[in-house]
């Protein structure tokens, strides 16, 4: 079992990891910035060391800091929480060599999954649906033209080399086709000195819809049904939930078939998210890709399943079996999860950074928070502005909302701006109520000027 | 269905139920005394008004204003809460007189449970299990002798007029039975005016359990399972937990039904709680009293069964049927309550008013607080000592704990004493950690002292 763990993170997810480890009974070591002095994580570990400055690439992406802390304090295990390093092949490879056991999948599947042709290619092969489209990268136009017929306008031209919203070009027609891969070609190769390019089919109108994983180092792969992230804003989650509204149980097991396909397919361990493509219209699925880590929005799937996702990644990575089978798992009643950002949701959610005057967080019957902040903590600039998660636990959907709403409406934050009058907005909006959109939900409707 | 309810009492059943309430589309009216101004459930309901002077005789007893602003306001219905006025049946007869719905059984059930030897009567006709004695008063000596040879020693005699612990006394020899018959006898004639006594068993060592039941006004009553409420410190509870680490399934089923034949015995309507002297030794249990009220510990219950007991109240007082059925309720998980109370256990519990400076809850996943407290809130020195209530739940008994340990120590209350301390080294003693023990737990180890 480990003993002595490092938490490679801050904010909200280091205190979570840092109580998991105490229930449990592992010490735990806190890094933090120069920013971070005053931190939660910083208070709550047993011990905490500074690994550099303000500016992440410094302190909580200075991997040889991490290592060294890690190293004198006799850590024989560390997290990475979600962002910074947790997704990073080489850090994990790192930890391996260093004698380290790093909470989470191999080098080699984060590798595998990461980039996005090989794992587009790794899960055709598995037998998991993606979207169709090309195999490999365009040779000709000629050939596009052809597919593009075949998969049915509109398709989408990406950069192989491409990610995070750039190199990717949506065609209507074949004359976009035409220009669009020309221009995408030209711009790739200028940004990522690689013009390969590939096409898939354009899926519009689409919810977010995410299998959570769970691993163990036997070969045993189970998942713990779905959380629908169709809330977002510019591709940020806001809001998350599970079950699926649309999703029925027959669905359900699809696509948590698929998604422990698509883990095997890795030889994964851990906890892991397949995130798919719902296309509601046709009721069909594609992968869109896996992450390779713990999720924010992981809370949800635990208030409905029962399981403590942190300590289960904690009992695997420790050499344990998973504490349950797939026969075990059982979706529950409803979760909801708000995120909480330090933003002004009049002012296009614009950054609040400051210092919190009054802080008390709502409490009673199916209020969960998770969350970083407290009465006099100052906000920093420097890093994610998510405060805090609020999640809600209900028998039904329309008990988690009702739950939310009071729970927002008796959140106490001053002096900085938050995205709790937006949620509120949102809660009371009758198309999300119903629980029919899809991700353009937010792009399509003003939230904060309904009623 | 309700539309507007006063709350007539203070502090975290206030905010307990001004949140169910919120959460059905109910409005509130808080009340609060004079000392009460800045309290938390003034400030969470959508009106408030004082109805008095600091002393709770002047302001959450005078039922003469509590009337009057429930009927000034409009208010169809009034939430008693638990203390104060929630079982007092001309309060809940006033109530009626003015055509308030009294969240509450009738006046009569209160009535027929709030009187010992009716209520004694009336469970031995029902034939729930109450304790071995004499049927009314003893009349003579040789009958009392004949008795206590019955049902053997230890015997307790009691004062039929007697209470609060006046007019009892222990007999465990023949000549100890006449000695204390006799001067119970003289001290009752002197101090009540009623020299009547009865003889009961005398069950030394046992464990309090208690079953709660839920019941509308359509005839069914069901029950929720137990609570163990063994952890006591002169007669007050500290400490709640469901289940019982003592009681099975079995049992569980026999003491629910003999509480529901309980509650049907009074035409129970709404929630209330029997609660049962469990003798360990011989598995036997015998009815002690009943609460017609909810109570601080439902929590642990609402967290076990899944069920929210004041929106059940809140519903049932409306005229709707129970949402749910004896097959329904089933125990999953384990539920621990603490109670934090504003007293330092390093002084014999010296109550510990004073401003709270510093307030900061724990959170996370399994933790449930209810609490009326806030940065910068003054506990006040004329009410009840408890500040808030830590709820744990966990898969099992163990990580109930093991989380409660995790919670309590990242509580942070400062400006006054609390008992926190003295729940942590409760957590930490092996025979509590062992789940056996008695009610006499407390008096036998001072927990403080230990380890």
């Amino acid at each position: 079992m480990i003993k002595k763990l490092l938490i490679a993170n801050r904010g909200e997810i280091a205190v979570r990891i840092i109580r998991a480890c105490r229930e449990l009974g592992v010490e735990t070591v806190a890094v933090y910035s120069e920013a971070d002095q005053e931190a939660l994580h910083v208070q709550l570990a047993d011990e905490a060391y500074c690994i550099g400055p303000t500016a992440s690439k410094d302190s909580y992406l200075n991997t040889t800091n991490i290592i060294s802390v890690a190293k004198l304090t006799g850590c024989d295990a560390l997290h990475p929480g979600y962002g910074f390093l947790a997704e990073n092949a080489g850090f994990a490879e790192l930890c391996r060599d260093c004698n380290i056991t790093f909470v989470g999948p191999t080098p080699e599947a984060i590798t595998k999954m990461g980039i996005k042709d090989i794992a587009r290619e790794t899960m055709r092969e598995a037998g998991v649906p993606i979207v169709p489209g090309s195999q490999g990268i365009i040779n000709s136009i000629d050939e596009a033209i052809e597919l593009a017929q075949k998969i049915e306008y509109p398709v989408i031209i990406k950069a192989t080399a491409g990610g995070g919203g750039k190199g990717i070009r949506v065609a209507r027609t074949e004359e976009e086709l035409i220009k669009g891969i020309n221009i995408t070609q030209q711009e790739a190769a200028t940004a990522f000195g690689n013009p390969g390019v590939y096409i898939e089919k354009y899926i519009e109108d689409f919810r977010h819809v995410e299998i959570q994983i769970m691993a163990d180092n036997f070969g045993n792969v189970i998942h713990l049904g779905e959380r629908d992230c169709s809330i977002q804003r510019r591709l940020q989650k806001l809001l998350e939930e599970s079950p699926s509204p649309v999703i029925d149980s027959e669905l359900r097991a699809e696509m948590g078939n698929a998604a422990v396909k698509a883990a095997k397919a890795v030889d994964y361990t851990g906890a892991g998210t397949i995130e798919f493509i719902y296309d509601y219209r046709s009721r069909k699925f594609y992968f869109m890709e896996m992450n390779t880590r713990i999720q924010v929005e992981h809370p949800v799937t635990e208030l409905v399943t029962g399981t403590d996702l942190i300590k289960e990644q904690i009992l695997v990575a420790s050499g344990e079996k998973l504490t349950l089978t797939q026969e075990d798992v059982t979706l529950n009643g409803w979760a909801i999860e708000c995120r909480i950002n330090a933003e002004n949701p009049e002012k296009k959610f614009m950054p609040s950074p400051g210092k919190i005057k009054m802080y008390l967080v709502p409490g009673g019957l199916g209020v969960r928070i998770d969350s970083a902040a407290y009465p006099g903590y100052t906000i920093s600039p420097y890093y994610d502005s998510m405060i805090a998660k609020v999640i809600t636990y209900g028998k039904t959907r329309d008990e988690a909302i009702a739950r939310m709403k009071r729970a927002l409406g008796e959140f106490v934050i001053e002096g900085i701006h938050t995205t709790i009058p937006f949620h509120l907005k949102l809660l009371n909006n009758e198309q999300f109520v119903s629980g029919e959109f899809n991700t353009k939900f937010l792009e399509l409707n003003d939230v904060m000027k309904s009623e």
